[in-house]
């Protein structure tokens, strides 16, 4: 049994994540280290990373890769298993430098991918300002032409200019994609990235350039974030990353693509893969708190039974129970939807796919790392003091995790670009990223609120026509699913019909409660049909129920954390609304006896789990 | 106006807040220190804090102290302030080492305490086990008297019953009151104290006992905790602590209080200043968190509005607005709601009085530690990515709080025994600490239950007599959290009746969840009536309109928070429900100019504050 269902999470990339959790398996934990050595342990793991072969996963096969897109983000998600510092040094190093590089640059540049692969080049993306992290279309970085020279002036014109957060700066780091205003003949292009030396082969700052540690964090200690300021430092022509717009010998600007905000927001999607990786190593993460809690909460006793003499196990309190077994449903649940998500984007076909690929990975990642944090906070009082305990491994996983909300995307922006994509059913890039475009649009259009099954469209479709009202019926709960997004999406639509130039701003503002709620509405629904589809592929039957009343809670804890919207409605009887919490308690209690045995296969290697009270 | 509304949150204690700022103010922040660096800057601080006259305010006046309960909470909030394991290590050492001693011990124990008011004598409180956490009423470390040598021997039996978790036990601690099973004669008398010398001047080990150290922690690593096995040690038979039970010279033991039971419960109640100061505690960090929070919410631009060309602030958002101001109002609440329970400690009359003021202490220390959770996880995502650098002090915050919601007993625990208290009006000390004993004692008793109001009696019943149900009427406030409070209980009284002893435990268990809301809807009464009363003896008008608004937005937003239940009961129309969502956000819009002075009121000292972000 434990096989079907390994087999089913598995999934599409099974051999990659096999050969992925075999070459985590031969590393082993840090310990505990200063900062300054963590670091070196980190860059050591990144060696054996490089290895064992994981970067070349999704790099291009004619520099010796695999290109293998899906799989490397599967390869990453695994890392989320083992030391977090060693998955984001590996994200900034393969997915978003040597992603950078690979998917802006062209021949020349490509060149480069073989010492990024290796790690004999390690490398930065410099894009976040200390003035400008959501809001990156409007970051003051300027790289000049000079056409005297035919060289690129890269230059930091402010403080609040200073790139800042940038992982591998302050250690590692010898050259960095810097986003900057591409400027030639006194007019600016937009944001493009340049390749930029920031340091020579004896680690020391390169001419102009002005380095500082962001010193110790909340967590990723072993990741060295750093601040970079650019003091009119010279690039050569070629150091433009030119896929997308490039610069003669004589200065003159030309691009593929019109418009420097579709083509900014072409740049960014082509960056997608990041915020994807980041909702599949929250996932893992999140994994492997339930797992530690979920064990420890199988033996830990307290309390004598008055009946039995015996001490209660903990996981049999209900309370107990309510904190970790929605969140290891939603976690199911999250898995599927990822796995939907990394095939979406390895598939990718055209332009409206891309787009509605960029929205769906916004919303996931907003939801899965959400999910992280709270799940994990759950599973750190789940394990009470011993919880807090370095050693036992949530009191990690939770201060690693806690920025991935803020991360690849700051989890409200994420949601606000969720629903512009909604309600502009994914037409072209509407407008900047500003949140309140999508108010403008709306104002301007007639909004057709279509809800579009995304996975296993025809079961779908079957268990909504044959569904009875039974809280139980899949076909019910997806109806509510579709239901509450469909009219939070008209509610919202009407709402922002009133805007005009002059008052957008206030409009959009206003309900951008409604707004976040659309958004979230939607992905929810989203996350449900990739567990239904999930449940309908299971081959073997005892699997299969097992999965549905996993589903089930998923559905209804989902259903239940929002009801006071489905009674506002009319969606949910007072009656009905309490006997949905009665159903959630009794999925509980159904789910029990086999907690253990669904977050064991989620297969974290053991050499990563030795946590004293699991052991 | 600022001074109006400081004198009103400075309160009864107005004079030891002030001096307690002072004295903080003297001292400065660690700065980035190793685990060892760190545990001896907090041992200095705690000289400081000696010098300073810090813990003479609780102890005795014959023993040069100023016999100031109350203040001695206040003065242990203050350091909320500042640096949390000083904190935390000034309460191992003079709340619960020193307070045991104090309250457990007798003429010949309080000897020791001006050696513990000056650090001379660093001790621990060696409660916990590592099998027994919440459940202490059961722990099997055990203190045997020996008639021929006329000394107690304390003995670890087994691995599960070592002391774990113990504050000073793992560097400094040189004295342990031991908590242990007292058995004269073969016979067992249930849980007392003993002191145990745990290493001698030199800092060793004394003879027979192991200690071992915890090892990093999530937070609060200037605190040296450390665990305890104790191998047939001994003591004189004076080392006792033997206010509530003694063994005389032959190992006659005599209580002043029959029952096992009783006497520990007594034994317990003596120590429940700990869980106030822990409340308060929580409350300081959670403002200081939002003090960053919302400063750097007030000057954080992003996105450009479109008809000003400005960048917006982003506390203007209405979902930043969202995230803090709730929070903030809660905040002020809960300060109003701690400086009552202060008094009620400091006041305490009778056993009636004792028994309420522990159920209280309970249920406000589980509702502020929960609201210093989340809250300062809203300050650090509200402060992005920023907020997760150790600089700017919001992930410090975060680490060192999140085990106030489990130790001084885990939360979900504490309000069980609010609900206990409830259902059994406080009669004695029903049953054991078992969450069931509640069930089955009503299932033998008829439960009336009534809602008395604790604050402010005659203010609330005017508002209440005289309400209209407009939102914004506090009368109108009052009765839902009253109603809500009185339904809850009858409903739970209902559903515990059913149980006989055979069936105690899953009658109690299949309605943990609605045990949990019960104490919730009673602690969020009690706040509130607090908040009312303050708001009422407030002397300015312009100070107490603005409070007035505060407290609206407390009340409603707890309301919004569960109107899922006022809606499934009848208490909300589905179009009432809504308007209460817009009311919020207008009290949120409301706000918006005035929480920059909300939280400057605070009065975090700015040394404490120096966050870059905000610098």
């Amino acid at each position: 049994m434990a096989d079907v269902l390994r087999d089913l999470l598995d999934g599409r990339w099974a051999e990659v994540r096999r050969g992925s959790l075999e070459l985590l398996g031969k590393l082993e934990p840090a310990g505990e280290l200063g900062r300054e050595e963590y670091r070196a342990w980190v860059l050591e793991q990144m060696r054996a990373l490089a290895a064992g072969g994981h970067p070349l996963i999704g790099f291009p096969a004619e520099h010796g890769g695999r290109d293998d897109v899906g799989g490397s983000v599967v390869a990453f998600e695994v890392l989320g298993f083992g030391d977090l510092s060693l998955m984001v040094k590996a994200g900034v190093q393969w997915g978003l430098f040597g992603g950078a590089v690979q998917a802006l640059g062209t021949r020349e540049h490509h060149e480069l991918l073989p010492a990024i692969m290796s790690m004999d080049l390690p490398g930065c993306f410099a894009m976040t300002e200390s003035g400008h992290g959501s809001d990156v279309q409007n970051l003051r970085t300027t790289a000049t032409y000079d056409v005297e020279a035919q060289e690129f002036v890269v230059h930091t014109p402010d403080a609040s200019a200073r790139k800042d957060y940038i992982g591998s700066a302050a250690r590692d780091g010898r050259m960095a994609v810097v986003f900057a205003q591409l400027v030639t003949g006194g007019t600016s292009h937009g944001v493009h990235a340049v390749l930029v030396p920031i340091r020579d082969s004896s680690g020391a700052p390169m001419p102009g350039v002005r380095i500082e540690d962001c010193g110790p964090k909340a967590g990723l200690n072993g990741v060295d974030n750093g601040r970079l300021w650019f003091d009119g430092v010279r690039v050569p022509r070629s150091a433009l990353l030119d896929r997308y717009g490039s610069v003669s010998a004589d200065g003159e600007y030309s691009s593929p693509i019109e418009g420097a905000g579709r083509r900014f927001f072409t740049m960014l999607g082509t960056l997608v893969r990041g915020r994807i990786s980041v909702a599949g190593g929250a996932g893992s993460a999140t994994k492997k708190a339930l797992t530690i809690a979920i064990r420890y909460g199988s033996t830990r006793r307290q309390f004598t039974r008055p009946d039995s003499g015996d001490e209660v196990v903990v996981l049999d309190y209900l309370a107990h129970q309510r904190r970790l077994l929605p969140a290891l449903a939603t976690s199911y649940a999250l898995h599927f939807a990822q796995e939907e998500l990394v095939s979406a984007l390895h598939d990718v076909a055209d332009d409206r796919a891309q787009r509605e690929l960029e929205s769906r990975a916004a919303g996931v990642k907003a939801v899965s790392t959400w999910h992280a944090t709270a799940t994990i906070q759950a599973c750190r009082e789940a394990c009470g003091g011993a919880g807090y305990l370095g050693e036992n491994l949530v009191a990690g996983l939770k201060a690693d995790t806690d920025v991935f909300t803020t991360f690849e995307g700051d989890n409200t922006v994420l949601l606000q670009l969720v629903a512009k994509g909604l309600l502009t059913s994914y037409r072209d890039h509407v407008g900047d990223l500003d949140p309140w475009g999508m108010a403008r649009f709306v104002a301007d259009q007639v909004v057709d609120v279509v809800i579009e099954r995304t996975a296993a469209r025809a079961i779908i479709d079957r268990l909504v026509s044959g569904s009875s009202d039974a809280l139980l019926d899949r076909g019910w709960q997806v109806r509510q699913f579709e239901d509450r997004e469909r009219h939070v999406l008209e509610g919202l639509a009407r709402r922002l019909r009133r805007a005009t130039p002059e008052n957008a701003f206030d409009v959009f503002n206003t309900a951008q409660d409604h707004v976040l709620h659309a958004a979230r509405a939607h992905v929810d629904r989203v996350v449900l049909e990739a567990f239904v589809a999930a449940v309908d592929r299971c081959p073997d039957p005892e699997v299969s129920a097992l999965l549905d009343t996993v589903c089930d809670l998923y559905a209804l804890s989902t259903i239940e954390a929002d009801r006071a919207w489905f009674l506002e409605h009319g969606r949910l009887t007072a009656a009905r609304s309490k006997s949905l919490t009665q159903a959630v308690n009794q999925l509980c209690a159904g789910l029990r006896p086999h907690a253990r045995r669904l977050v064991d296969v989620f297969g974290v290697p053991e050499g990563w789990l030795a946590a004293p009270i699991i052991g």
